[in-house]
């Protein structure tokens, strides 16, 4: 599950408005889904994902946090992604090694949707950057590293959540 | 001025829900309480700061980022907040060495109050441990390490932010 | 277990030459003692553990990495250190909640010996920093975060160790 | 300047013995080349830089810490590599995007040779990972971030250092 201090950022970036209308690519539990579709209440969200396991979880959250502009659409991207109406910002958590056609799918519906790329492994960074250069898009590349110590104990040991990175970009504005 | 993903970290710890009474203590240039102000956009949102430089400041960020439910209140803390109305949440972010005072007046307004303290020096974040402690509020620490390549050059080489550390804290939830 | 990064860190801190005599107090696995004792392959180290399991892995260490100048002292610091010879270099891996005693005992050997203590909890550094202070020891405080990814997988992924503050000081250099 | 805590990590991370034959190449101040050559005293170190005063440096430093044993190699890697002796560790701090011959040189020396290569730009992190990747070589990956406080003030600020990443690989023992 993406931790809060990186579900916070990706919205950051994302710039999400309230009427926007936002896709959540590879949604897995849909932690971030949810926080989008919150940020954007008067808007709607989309969390595409194709795991049975994954996707029950997304109905979960969507009710536990009443997220309820928030709709799952089973299925693959690119190919779930030509139904779903114009999106104003795109997180893309996971895309099964197709990131450069989803990419090119988000900006053929929409050349100025802002787009937010995380990335735990090397090379998805790696490949990322290519696919977003290829593009000409001008990535912004963030590293986020989080500790935490629990509360409640009698000493604050900080445990450290593995990094992740964060490509950020949009068309029009450079970001 | 604090960072973009630091200023979202801030933002997730204290919750901040759109009919809130937010505080900012220590509000320097204003860059979270303009964020806090959005957020709370049904609400009001209070930034204390008696430095005249940074009250320009907050002043301009009000303006250029339209926080209109964002007062500033020219002042020292603890003495300044007595004025103001019962707070939901709080981010203290400068304190000039009184703390303690600080936190005991946002909790005898409210002793339910989601509290946020940010710590650039190890000092501070000690003492903020002592005294959460003391109070018997179970703090949650959380350092937050980012780092950025600029967008637009050749080569994406990371350079790092100073790392900060959040305390976060309520009386009923244990948050 | 120490990591290798933060081993080599604390070497190169406490600067240890081949001919030191080098202490490692609350030494654990004996994972940095062994390393004070191979840098310091013309002196002596002493490594000082009370806990019956940790001094078999540090007897099993020094055999396994040759550190034959290497002793094993069971017991509890200040106490131990007490017959010790005089050193160059000490480390304090763990104390015992005794840490001003120790580096007072340090000190009354050898005032001018260099220091270096690591801390995992925020309890421990801020305990530590007032340590020194007191003692008017001027600390250099490193905090190290390492992140690995694994060789042979088709992925690397970055996986985060927790990180560790080292603080090192000499009261004749000022480190 | 390659920071303490990073040359102890690369250090450590080859393994350096007392009577290694170690290269530097694109060896900038020679931080890295003059603790190669101290580690292996018995041994010798060459460090190879073209730029003038990056030459003038590593003279300046050899003769600082009497690093007797490192002999500067003026000239351009892969060329300037010919002539040296069979190395048993290499560091390589600056490829001039020419990574892939100077790997290849290295090996055709000695198939066995310990290999460290350190990345501040992400692109220079992904061609090295490719590289190795095409030669079988598997490499650990290590990212170091850095933050210290200086000692003397009264509050002990964090200031992040830019993080580095390390890549090491043996072809041996996959190290």
């Amino acid at each position: 599950m993406t931790k809060q201090e990186v579900r916070a950022a990706i919205l950051a970036k994302l710039a999400v408005r309230p009427e926007d209308t936002v896709w959540d690519v590879g949604a897995g539990t849909g932690s971030v889904a949810v926080e989008l579709a919150l940020a954007a209440r008067q808007g709607r969200a989309y969390a595409v994902e194709y795991k049975a396991e994954a996707c029950a979880l997304i109905e979960e959250n969507r009710r536990r946090f009443g997220a309820w502009n928030l709709r799952l659409v089973r299925g693959t991207a690119p190919e779930a992604l030509e139904e779903l109406p114009l999106p104003d910002a795109v997180f893309i958590g996971g895309s099964g090694g197709r990131l450069e056609e989803i990419v090119g799918a988000v900006l053929a519906k929409n050349p100025k949707a802002r787009l937010c790329v995380s990335a735990i492994a090397l090379e998805t960074l790696s490949s990322a950057l290519d696919i977003f250069s290829a593009l000409d898009l001008d990535a912004e590349v963030t590293q986020i590293a989080v500790s935490r110590a629990k509360p409640g104990g009698r000493l604050h040991l900080l445990l450290a959540n593995n990094p992740v990175f964060l490509l950020s970009a949009c068309r029009e504005t450079g970001l």
